[in-house]
């Protein structure tokens, strides 16, 4: 099973692709563009919901649910966004169907819409002709609201996870009195990203601010973390931005301020997406299949019972149900995998494949014994334990693998990670992949010449980056600080 | 505050619609029929999403996602389904905007659809036809997954809550073996519903089968909850359809059975939506405002602190953290209203309107006495209780409300349960609202006669309704079991 997958060295994509298939993760659908999210990648998605939701409403954020659609007209309001969003959207443009009187149906031309509805990339607009409601006072602020939802953008070119029409996210929308608040807001959501990114995913992330060619489609400042591929291609896995005025002035907020005066308001959004399970995948994963992050495991502990006869099936089951009671009191998720249609190895390619973090293998030897067979994922070591504690010592293992994971990317980060300083050698690194750090002069211009010449974009730029006198390495003007380049995602 | 309610008395309809404004559980939107949830709407369905979806595992079930676009062919090829639901849908016929040069965006021509997509209304097609690659043998089942997702059905008159274009639900979709299975599986998932409506929201509901008109456009059976409104209408609280083979034929999934052989597969599907939440409110709440049931109530207990001087708030606050942290070790939320710009009944009124179960009142006196005023939304009485093991007393009044408000519930309906044998007691019954029982000689005919003079539908066959010898009373024809009639939402 395992070995039908294409390594990484011989097909780094094509890899990616046959993983998020075998491991039933999801697959396209007969909608161009869009995938399907099978339960197994689904319940990833749930738990990392779950844990991002947490971090939400414990920093104050509540959820809400706004339209599907928006009218077109609003995305012409914000002059930025327009630009930026009012592209490849889905369009509405009638509500009804009729029989067309051969069998099949059409659509009904007498139900066309005066405006047109766009199937929402992301939902500003909408929003904030909304809190233009919500919002008279100061007393009405912040405003801190998020949705989750899911949001349409065609694209031409589509990888399950990474890039399709329809996608799974979230979006942060908040309002605020002053500036300064608005942006500690958009500071504080960067960290929370991180945070989960580096905790849960074991992925960990450069934080830094979008150049303004990069920036999202109406923000004043774009924050984002970037996390390395094992390609060494960058992946962008979240963003934050603070939209100043922007879209208060577009869809006219205005708010009374403890002045007794009126000001428009101050706002930030932010997302993460159903990408960032193509992150968590891309950045662990093996020859053997999916490395799963413990704490973000559907299934984090499986036991495979070794058997000839039923009647060692039913001791080694008596001995699997308990230790499934201890594991379950301590909040892990384990299953028990006793069907009697496969060998033990299938098994044990299949819950490799599926990045099953621990593997129990219990045979009578190992009752007799009073032992068991530990397997870890992200290893693929193997040890005999005393049964003895056994839940704990399984506790212990799954810290230590999602730390390990941490680390091993950590070093893979480091060790892709460089310094140009002259264009020959940025150009050699950015081919072998990785993060280049290097002096740029600042203009759009370089940038978008650097980008034609060698397909590297501006990542981020340090947000504690060290001040450093240096020339650009494309023109030689003076720089102050280095940048991260990298190709990407 | 709470007085700017229109009463039910006055109207019903506009009662509701107020309260829905005003107690900021939802609004419509700049976009026809769409409704915006907000935080505290949301808020409720979110504690609504976590109760079934544990109910929904326990079981067996797992989630995933589909796409949101269907191709319209796909609706074709189900004969009955494509009768009930190719009609009032959103049809995506292009996938660009472009500048207009006017400042303005157009829908760009040249990017036209070859097929269009239709926004899903239910996803019984786009699910079978993936099913099709997911199904090879009988091992393969049985499949037993939902989603939860938007809807858009358009609708030409909306009701926040009760009927909107757009609308958030579950959906439910399993494949099985055999009918049989098939069957028990519609069954299990009504009564996990109906479970849910009288243990969670407090609504008791009749249980049966749809008349074959009523039917889910593709079912072989409908199963439905039917909860009572205070205005004597019935509401569909949610339905659980036994598909048959006509989906698996519709779509070619054909598996291997235990014998060897190709066999189609058998199917259900069943959902709930936020229409749940127009029927929480219309089942409880009263001209004071909404009266939520503690299991679902966003916030359980809100303290109001009675003070003059800023030291009385202080004292006040200790004592007010001091319980907050014993409700919030049970489990319990609490809010402690501490905002110093409104008065205590400003607060009082705003917390009524709001619907949270217990209110707790502490003032200097009540400092000094140990003693704490409890107020009970659902009767609206008061006490004074001394502080000691007040949390463990608040706990049992929660239950004790969300007991109460079942049970007005209940007597409610039995006093508007009627038996109706003749045409004119019919007539009458139903126009002064409730259930009405009555024999009808299982024609489609009489049926929609029925409605047509007196606008009540059948709203379900009752499960397990007893035998009993009697005539139509429209007809006259013979009958063998009373169904239950009512206007409806």
């Amino acid at each position: 099973m395992a070995k039908e997958l294409t390594t990484r060295e011989e097909n780094y994509s094509q890899w990616y692709n046959d993983l998020v298939l075998k491991a039933g993760l999801a697959e396209n659908s007969a909608v161009r563009g869009s995938m399907v999210i099978k339960p197994y990648g689904y319940a990833i998605w749930e738990k990392m919901q779950a844990a991002l939701d947490k971090m939400f409403k414990e920093t104050g954020h509540e959820n809400a649910y706004f339209p599907l659609f928006i009218p077109k007209s609003f995305f012409a309001k914000e002059a930025a966004h327009v630009e930026g969003f009012a592209k490849e959207c889905a369009v509405v443009t009638h509500y009804r169907l009729k029989n067309d009187g051969k069998g099949g149906i059409e659509v009904d031309e007498n139900a066309k819409l005066e405006e047109e509805l766009i199937v929402r990339p992301t939902s500003e607009t909408i929003i904030w002709d909304t809190y233009k409601n919500w919002i008279q006072s100061y007393r009405d602020l912040p405003l801190l609201i998020n949705q989750w939802a899911n949001v349409v953008r065609w694209e031409m070119r589509t990888r399950l996870f990474l890039r399709t029409a329809e996608f799974l996210w979230q979006e942060g929308h908040t309002a605020h009195e002053t500036r300064d608040e608005a942006v500690k807001e958009a500071e504080l959501i960067l960290n929370i990203y991180a945070d989960f990114a580096e905790k849960w995913i074991g992925v960990p992330v450069l934080k830094g601010v979008k150049s303004p060619a990069e920036r999202f489609a109406g923000a004043v400042e774009t924050y984002c973390i970037e996390a390395l591929m094992q390609d060494g291609k960058a992946l962008q896995a979240g963003t934050s931005h603070f939209l100043g005025q922007n879209f208060a002035k577009a869809f006219d907020v205005k708010y009374l301020n403890r002045e007794n005066k009126l000001e428009y308001v101050w706002a930030t959004s932010w997302g993460v997406s159903t990408r960032l399970i193509g992150a968590l995948i891309m950045a662990h994963s093996d020859d053997n299949g999916l490395v799963l992050p413990p704490k973000l495991a559907p299934i984090q502990v499986v036991i495979v019972p070794i058997f000839r006869k039923p009647e060692q099936l039913e001791e080694i089951s008596e001995k699997a149900h308990q230790i499934m009671d201890e594991l379950k009191a301590k909040g892990i998720s384990v299953k028990f995998d006793n069907r009697d249609t496969y060998k033990p190895g299938y098994k044990f390619a299949e819950w490799e494949l599926k990045g099953v973090p621990v593997r129990l293998a219990i045979g009578p030897r190992d009752l007799e014994n009073g032992t068991v067979e530990v397997a870890r994922r992200d290893t693929l070591e193997k040890e005999v334990l005393a049964m003895e504690d056994i839940a704990a010592k399984i506790e212990h293992l799954l810290d230590n693998i999602q730390d390990n994971i941490y680390q091993k990317a950590l070093s893979f980060r480091e060790e892709h990670t460089y310094k140009a300083d002259t264009w020959d050698e940025f150009k050699q690194l950015i081919e072998q992949g990785g993060f280049v750090w290097a002096h740029w002069d600042g203009t759009a211009e370089t940038e978008e010449k650097i980008k034609d010449e060698t397909k590297a974009t501006i990542r981020l730029i340090p947000i504690d980056g060290k001040e450093e006198e240096g020339t650009c390495i494309f023109t030689g003007k003076p720089s102050r600080q280095r940048v991260v380049f990298a190709r990407s995602y």
